[in-house]
C-alpha cells in the first residue's frame, strides 16, 4: 500500500503516519518528491485492510494499494494453468469444454429431449436448472428436488456429467449428490455464506461474475472458495449491466484475457445470457471462444418459445450444431480444439 | 404487455401471435398502425413472464410491459404511505428517523460509547454489525453472536432500538431475538432464500439497495419481503456503482423521490456508503433529507482511524451533532421534522 | 507516477526502466517491498503523459498516477474559492446564484413571458437556448441567431443576464455579442476546440459535465479553458449515464462536494436535466443546495405542455416560485443565502 | 408512440390527451386493458418528439416509443448490405477489410516503416493521425497539417488509401484533400456541427462510437452524416464506458450483431482502444471478427514503448502478422475471407 500525502504536509503528520503503519505491524518507507511525499507500507498487503482507515486523516490525500488482495487464485502463486477434470471432462485444457441444456428442467421428456440433442450435437456436459433465482415473487422457481432427480436421470441416459445451480448454503448437500458440478449463479456472486460452503464440498464449482462485479471483486469470490479448501473453481463470464439497453447485459469478452493474465482458474463464457437474445447467442459464442474462453456453457430448448423461463434466449438444437461446426474452424486459430465424440471417448457405453 | 410486431408481417404470423397470447389465458388485441402493427396482450401483466418467449419469433421486434411486475410494493395497490412503529419509533411519518453507529460492533467499551454519543446527539436508533459481509476472505467478519449480545445490552443501557444486518436464512431467528430492524445488506438485494426467511419473521425489514440493482427490481425484491407476509419493509438507497471512482459509489439521490412516487414504502438513505468518505457524509445526508428522504442510517465511531471496517466513512461524534443541527434547519423546508428527545418522549427512564 | 514491476523483476529489467525515466528527464527512485519492487519517476507529473508506454513493458505491472493532471483547476495551486462577478451578479460566493429560463427560446413573448415570471420568482440570470444540440437531424434545432436577438431582448427588458449555449468554435464571437455567458452543453466536454476558443473569450464560460465524464477529466476540460486564459469558469453538474433507466440520467449529487475539495472553480448543478421529469425538479435543486452547490439553472416554461424541447421537465413558474421559497429555508443550514431583488440591488431601474 | 395512463384516469382527460395527439397531425387510437388504457398515437414517429411534452401530464404514466428514430441509416429503409468502396478496397462486402498505422503521425520515418510494415502483413488501409484529441491541453497533440502531408507521401509510397481523424468543421476540407477516409473520433460522436459538415462531403466518414454514446444513438449520429447527402457511413465499435477498470474501456462486442440487425451500414471495431493494453488486442480482435465485423482498425509502431500516444495499446509490427494470420483462419467459419495482397490486386505497381 502506497499513502499519498498532501502537498505541504508538516513533519509531525508524517510521523504520525508512520507511526500508525507501523502499530500494525508494517514497515513504513518514506519517499519524497517534488510536489509530493509519499509512504510505502511494506508487508503483506492481503492483511492490510485496516490501512484504509488512514484515507480520512487531514494530510492524507489517497491509498494505493500495490499487491491484488487474492492469493490462492492469482497466478502468482500458482502459475501454470488449473485443469479441471470431471468424470472424464477436462475443463482448461487445450480442448474446449461445451456445456448445453435447457435453461430449467421443466420435465422427463422435455430434459431428455434436450440432453439427447445436445449430445448429438457434441457437447461435454448437461446443463439444467432445478433450483431458479427469479427477480420476481410470481415467476416459475424451478421444479427443485424433482428437477434434480430428472438430471440425474437424464446423465444415466447420456452419460453427460451435470452443471446446476445451488441457491442456499443448507441445500449444497442435496444437489452435490445429483450435480458434478455446483453452480453459483451471478445474483450470489457475493453470497459469503453460499462461498463458504461449496469452499467445503468435494465438487467443482462454476462461479459465475455478477452484474457489477469487477474482475478483482470475481476473483476475490473465487478466493472464498478456494480459501475453504476447494480447489476445483471454474470462472464464467456472462456480461454485465451498463447502460446500454439494446442488449439484456454487456457480454465483458475482455474479461476473458484479463482473467487469464491474472488467474490460473479455467474461465468459460455464458453468450446466452450476455446476448439475451437467441440471435446473438452464436455471434457471443464465437466470440468468446476466438478471445481465449476455455469453454462455453449454452442454452438449448427444443421448443423455446413456450419453455418456463429464458426462453428468447434458448437455441434451437439445429442452431447449436451450426455453432458447434463454427467453433470446430475457430478452435484452431489460438491452438485449440474440441473433443468430437466426448461421451464415448470416456469410455462411456453407446 | 405490447407486442410490436415487424413491418410487412403477414396476417398469418398475426394470428398465430395472438393465438400464442391466448394459449396464456388473456386477450389479443391488434391495431395496425401507419408503419408497425402492435397487439396488446390483455389480462394481469404480472403472471405474464411466459409472454418474453414471443421476443425471439422472427415476425415480433420487441415487447413492451405496461404493468409494474410489483404489486404489494406498489402505490397503486396502496395508495397511502406507510408508516412502521419500532418501539415507539415511528419510520414514514411526518418526523425523520435518525439511525447511527458504529459499521462493526468491536467491543462493549466501543459499542457503549458510540451509543451514547449518537444518543445525545439526537438519534433514534442505534445501529451496528455483528456479521460482516467483507469482499476479501481475509478481512475481519464481525464478532457474530457476541456482537449480538453487546447490541442488546447497548439497548438496555441507551433505550435505543437496535438495527443490524442478517447474512443468512438460519440465522434469521438468533439475530431477530436481539435486533429490533433486520437488515438485508446490499449483496443479498437478491438472495431470495433470505428475503422470504425475513419474509416470515416478525421484525420490520430495512432493505438495502444492491450496486446494480435497478428501483425496479429493488422494489419487486421488497415484493418477496411483502408476500412472504411481513409488510414493515423500509428501503435504503445506498448508492450505485458507475464509471465514476472519485467516490466509492455514486449515490442516487433521484431514486428517492423515484420510489416515493412509485411505492408507499419508507425510504431512507446511508450517506456513509454512498460516499465512502467521511468529509462527504455530511453533504450527501443533508441532500438526502432535502431530496425527500424518511431518515438516515449513519456510520459514527469515536476512533474511526482505528476502527475495524469502514474507518474512513465513519463520522466522529461531534461531526455527527454538528449534521444533526443542520437537518433540523433543512427539514422544515419539506414539511419534516426531527424528534428532539426520542427516547425520553417514548418514556424510556433516563 | 509509480511504476509497479511484477514479482521476480530482474535487476537488469529495473535498470532499463529507470534509464527510460530518465530518457523523459525525471529522477527515477527505486523502492524495494517483500513483494513488489516500485519506482517513483519524480518531477512533474503533468508532463509525464509518455510515461504510459511504460505501461506495455513486461516487466511493469501497472502504473500509478500520484498528482492530479490538472493544475490551473486545482485547489491546489488557487487555494481560495474563485468568485465570478456578471453585470453585478456574483457565483461562487455566498449567495447562492439562480439562473432560469426556457429550454429553447421559441419566440419573443414566449420569452418574454418566462423571463419576467422567473425574475419575479427571484431569478438572477436568464437561461434559454438559441442553437440546440439534438440527438435526432429530425427535431427542433433552435432559432439560432434570431433567438440570440430576442435573448438580447429580453436583458433590456429584465435586466437579467443572459447565459445561453454555443455549439462551434465559429460562433463563439457572435454568441459573445449577445450572452453575458457562454454555456458550453455536455456533449461539447471534450470538443477541444470549442474549449480553446471560449477559452480566448472574454465572457465567462458555464461548463457542463458530459453524460460519461470523470470529475478528473471534466477538470482537465475546464483546465483547457483556463489555460488559454480565461479564468472565469463555472462548472456544472448535469447528471450521468448509468444502468438505471427510471431517470433520464442519475444525477451525480456526490461530485458536487467532491469538486469543491479539488477545485477553487464554483459549481452550480442542472436539476432539470439530472432529473429529466418536471416533479423531480424541485427535490433534486433542494438536495444539490444541501449538498452545497453554488447555485442552479432551472428549466422554467408557462405552457410546458406545448414546448418544442424538454417539455417534461420544464417547471411552471409557480412550482418555481415554491421551490424558491424552500431554498430560503435550506441555505442558511450551509451557511448560504439568497439574495431576493437581485435586479434591484444591481441598480437596475424598474 | 404508445401513451399508458394511470390507472383511475377520467374520461375528460382521455379526451384531452387524444386532442393534444391530434393537435400534432397524428391520429389517436385508445385501447382499454384491465388496468390500464393506452393510447397509440399513429403516424411518423420521426416527427414526434414534441409529443415527449406529455410524459409530465398528470394523467400520463409513460410514453413508449414504437419506431427506430432513425431511417436512413435502417435496415428497414435499406435492407441489403451497403458496401463502400475506397481506390479498390471494399468495405462490408465478403471480404473483411483491415486499418492499420500508428495512433499518431510522428515523423516521416516512423510513419514510413510502420506504413511498409502493416502492408507486408496485410493491411488494406493505412491509419495515422494527424489532429490528435486529448483529454489534457498539456499532452502531444498531433503534428497537424505536417502531418497530413506526411501521410499523403505514405500513400504514394505504399498505394495504401489513408483513414485519418478530423476534429473541426473547417478543417473537413483540408482533411479531406489528403485522406481518402474522414475519421469522426468518440469524443464527437455528438457534435453535430461536425456531422452536418462531413456529411456534405465527398469522402466517406468512419464513425467512432463514443463512451456513454447507446446503439440507438450512434444510429442518430450516423443519420446526421446521411442527411446531409453523404451515404458512405462506416460505423466503428471501439468500447464503452462502464464500472469495470481492469481495461481502458468495455469493448462492446455485442454491438456488432445488435448493429448488424439493425442498419445497413458496415461496422468495423477499433480492438486497440477497446482493450488498450498491447496483450489484450488481438483476443479482442478475434473476437470482433468471429462476432461479424466488417474489418478492423488496429494501432501499430515499430516500437509503441517510445510512441508518443497510445504506446501501450500499439502492437509491434510481428503481433500484427501473426494476427493476421489468425483471422485468416476464423474468417471462413463465418463465410468471410481477408484479400492475401489488396494493393497488387488493385493494379498498384509495385
Amino acid at each position: 500500500m502506497i499513502i499519498v500525502l498532501k502537498p505541504g504536509t508538516q513533519e509531525s503528520d508524517i510521523d504520525d503516519v508512520c507511526r500508525r503503519i507501523e502499530g500494525l505491524g508494517l514497515r513504513a518507507h518514506v519517499s519524497r518528491g517534488e510536489q509530493r511525499t509519499v509512504i510505502g507500507a511494506i508487508g503483506d498487503d492481503r492483511f492490510k485492510t485496516r490501512l484504509q482507515a488512514l484515507e480520512a486523516l487531514d494530510c492524507v490525500e489517497s491509498l494505493v494499494p500495490i499487491l491484488q488482495p487474492f492469493k490462492l487464485a492469482s497466478r502468482e502463486v500458482h502459475p501454470t494453468d488449473t485443469v479441471i477434470e470431471v468424470d472424464g471432462v477436462r475443463i482448461g485444457g487445450l480442448e474446449l469444454t461445451i456445456m448445453a441444456g435447457p435453461c430449467s428442467v421443466e420435465s422427463e421428456i422435455q430434459l431428455r429431449t434436450v440432453a439427447e440433442g445436445v449430445k448429438a450435437g457434441g457437447a461435454h456436459i448437461l446443463r439444467g436448472g432445478a433450483f431458479k433465482p427469479r427477480t420476481s415473487p410470481y415467476a416459475f422457481q424451478g421444479l427443485e428436488e424433482e428437477g434434480l432427480k430428472l438430471l440425474s436421470e437424464a446423465r444415466k441416459l447420456t452419460g453427460l456429467p451435470i452443471v446446476t445451480e445451488v441457491l442456499e448454503p443448507d441445500r449444497v448437500e442435496l444437489v452435490a449428490e445429483h450435480a458434478d458440478i455446483l453452480q453459483i449463479g451471478a445474483r450470489n456472486i457475493q453470497n459469503f455464506s453460499l462461498l463458504k460452503e461449496v469452499g467445503q464440498c468435494r465438487r467443482p464449482v462454476l462461479l459465475k461474475r455478477g452484474m457489477a462485479t469487477t474482475i478483482k471483486e470475481f476473483l476475490l469470490s473465487a478466493e472464498y472458495v478456494l480459501a475453504g479448501g476447494n480447489r476445483d473453481v471454474i470462472l464464467c463470464e456472462r456480461g454485465i449491466r451498463t447502460f446500454e439497453t439494446a442488449t439484456r447485459n454487456t457480454f465483458d469478452i475482455s474479461a476473458i484475457p484479463v482473467v487469464k493474465k491474472l488467474s490460473h482458474l479455467p474461465i468459460i463464457a455464458d453468450p446466452s445470457h450476455g446476448a439475451g437474445r437467441r440471435d446473438m447467442v452464436a455471434p457471443m459464442a464465437r466470440a468468446a471462444v476466438a478471445a481465449g474462453a476455455d469453454g462455453l456453457i449454452i442454452e438449448v430448448h427444443c421448443d423455446p418459445d413456450r419453455a418456463l423461463s429464458d426462453g428468447a434466449q434458448s437455441m434451437f438444437p439445429a442452431q447449436f450444431d451450426r455453432l458447434m461446426a463454427e467453433l470446430r474452424i475457430i478452435a484452431p486459430a489460438i491452438g485449440r480444439s474440441i473433443c468430437l465424440d466426448p461421451v464415448a471417448r470416456r469410455g462411456w457405453g453407446s
